[in-house]
């Protein structure tokens, strides 16, 4: 099978079939070696989406739809004899509504530049995965990304109003609608955010856009003896009510990594840092009081900025995480979530994993979510990733399980995590998803082999 | 078919034939005329439900699950041949986390009863639909129900971390999880609610509760001259970033009606009264500047509040406003929803709608969330809802689409509103809604001819 017979239906340079291009559009940022794709689509509109699937139903070929491919669990690998299908030049805000507050967007629009143009009328967009300034929405609505403010706005899904999707046979509907509540039939959108591509290609999103804090976030950040107080300071702001509108942890061994990069000084008894935020309209007295609840936990030492620099040098110390570790060599990054009470417990068990396997793990954290993620640093020469990291990984996810949590909390399953699956879902529950996916895609064709 | 077969698989006293139990167990709040019921299983346990979905789905026996039978479109009515599933029995609050602060509560529990066992703790469950002291939480979930609250603390989807649901052929799933993030496989807790039960029947549920305010909230109550007065106001409190934690319109017909019962006494020029309520940590300021709106928009009168009794009072009115109309008559409640810029515009096709065909309508709205709930009022003596009343509804349903609205903003499809699901969905996204029935439901026994 040819895509000749697609490259009729579209207009000139929509379809590529040069294999330099095809393969820089096979991959995403995992270590997972793509399979041979037939081309690449370089959609411009719902319409050459509709084509686009309309021709690979008929002829069943498989779809992988992508965005930026900033992807950390493989879901936009291309397979073989597939088609990739790119949504990223379809990169229209078709509507920003102040009153109403809301964006309609087409799928190719930069994440941070949403929040640009909402801040821009007083308005923010909530949603801020860590590559809010390279990934694009339809990423992350397809993966249903989460990201540092979610502890206080919720995740992606929780920001989405309605969706405009193209189905397998290349009809269109849209779900949802414009407003904050509705329960007309079941929730599509729901079931398309967070899928993966795999049963529907979205092609537009209502986004909820909401107030942008009035006043200057108040940042509070400590260093703790250990990772049990680190853990129970964040278990006593939860408790307080305090809703920080971020709460990250950074362990020792990221430290020491920024520290080796950029010298920001590690303490010998700093195991972990926490630094919150608070963007409420008075924040100054909330802030002091998660200083003091840091300090009640055991912080070494606690500092409060409300001014801007100040605090993003706070925060920078977090953004650095990934790419501090990234120097030390090839990455593998997971995604386990547990109830926020076992964040200590989660972190022990990782440390064990990678002490057990003797691989090498660096461990950030949505803290205030019970998101984690252990990162496994591996030897550059490696091509694929190497068996004592997938051995931790696994005892990993095992422990994630065991503590009530589940495999991702806001990266995906994509193909990475596609062997685990069954363990936290069950034949039963997977075999609901696989009767849902069949209905919806019943030859196949989209992004097949991946979500479940 | 009779229920025998059923009967021999239950504990004695859980099937009940006795045809005045049925009738009883076969209506919700609606005027909508129930079918003749085979028995009503009273349900104990997650186990009873499971053997009679088996034996449903066996005999192709329909099942119309239900709770305290508190719904508003028809959702629980007992058809023909069927058997009714009162999930009531199943009460209990199987645990209550305070630590992850989450409540795992079987369906049967009232609302109104897992919030007081939260506050108990320091915690809330935030979901308040008005029906909270008489409704349970299955029913809640089957309907995805809204509340008071929902405009600062969302539906109850944003409340439902994971589910218990047991499928058509009897198979127990468990969706979700204990994390307040998750990604692995579809968003099946968000299917199933609002799917009022059409896709499996919910026997568990693990509910996010969160920290009860800290301090008592204000209440601020204004009237308004007009409606696009008391719409501005609205608009430029939600512009404002105040996040009220409710923020309610009853129109002048409705506090008449009130008047007539409690002689709360209406000014001549008062069109609209609006009650909106602050429960942050420090709600004086934000309280302050709601009021300011308020006189900023036209107001004629501000109360504002600090004082339980007299918040009370003031959010009284709003609450009476149900009995009051049915002093008038039987009610037909509707349940629009808008974007919150349009209400005023929704109010006045209401109006026209009302006058037009010459019936009586009473509005009270979630003004914050968009979402208008105009109440027929029509003569006692008639058994059904007259023809002009749904003339009117019809009038009302193509205004709230036309504004982008639409049929349902908390309420559900159920029965009353399936002949308009077309309008707003279309054939294409209806067809979507009917492929995932069909997959999930094969033999259709899951409250048919509800919902889609």
């Amino acid at each position: 099978m040819g895509i000749e017979g697609l490259a009729e239906r579209l207009a000139e340079g929509v379809v590529v079939g040069d294999p330099g291009v095809v393969a820089s559009y096979s991959r995403d940022q995992t270590f997972v070696v793509p399979g041979e794709a037939l081309g690449v689509v370089l959609a411009r509109s719902t319409e050459d989406v509709a084509v686009t699937l309309a021709w690979a139903d008929e002829n069943r070929v498989p779809v992988v739809p992508r965005g930026a491919g900033t992807g950390l669990a493989g879901g936009a690998t291309a397979t073989d004899g597939s088609v990739v299908l790119s949504l990223a030049r379809m990169n229209a805000i078709r509507e920003l509504n102040t009153a109403d507050q809301y964006a309609v967007v087409e799928p190719g629009v930069i994440n941070a530049d949403l929040d640009r143009a909402a801040r821009a009328h007083g308005l923010m967009y909530a949603p801020d995965p860590s590559s809010h300034e390279i990934s694009t929405l339809g990423g992350n609505l397809a993966t249903n990304a989460g990201g540092l403010r979610c502890v206080k706005y919720g995740v992606t899904r929780e920001s989405v109003l309605g969706l405009e999707v193209v189905l397998a046979g290349g009809k269109v509907i849209n779900t949802g609608g414009r407003t904050v509540k509705g329960v007309t039939g079941y929730d599509l959108t729901g079931l398309f955010v967070g899928s993966e591509g795999t049963l529907g290609v979205i092609t537009g999103a209502t986004l909820r856009l909401r107030p942008a804090p009035s006043a200057e976030p108040v940042t509070v950040a400590g260093t703790f003896p250990s990772m049990v107080a680190a853990g129970e300071a964040v278990a006593a702001v939860v408790a307080a009510g305090i809703e920080p509108s971020l709460l990250e942890l950074v362990d020792r061994a990221t430290l020491l990594a920024i520290d080796d990069w950029k010298n920001i000084g590690v303490e010998d008894d700093t195991a972990a840092m926490l630094i919150g935020q608070v963007d409420v309209a008075e924040p100054r007295e909330p802030a002091a009081r998660m200083a003091a609840l840091f300090e009640a936990a055991g912080a070494t030492a606690v500092a409060v900025s409300e001014d801007r620099a100040e605090s993003d040098e706070l925060l920078g110390i977090r953004r650095m995480a990934y790419h501090a570790s990234e120097r030390l060599g090839h990455c593998l990054v997971e995604d386990v979530c547990v109830p926020r009470s076992k964040v200590p417990e989660m972190i022990a068990r990782i440390e064990k994993a990678a002490s057990g396997h003797d691989v090498t793990v660096l461990t950030v954290a949505h803290a205030g979510d019970g998101n984690l993620h252990p990162l496994f640093v591996f030897d550059r020469g490696e091509s694929e990733v190497p068996a004592p990291v997938w051995a931790a990984a696994d005892e990993i996810f095992q422990g994630a399980l065991d503590l009530g949590g589940t495999l991702t909390g806001e990266h995906g399953v994509g193909v990475l995590k596609r062997r685990w699956l069954g363990l936290e879902l069950g034949d039963d529950r997977l075999a609901v998803q696989h009767a849902i996916k069949a209905a919806l895609d019943p030859n196949g064709i989209l992004n097949p082999g991946k979500a479940i």
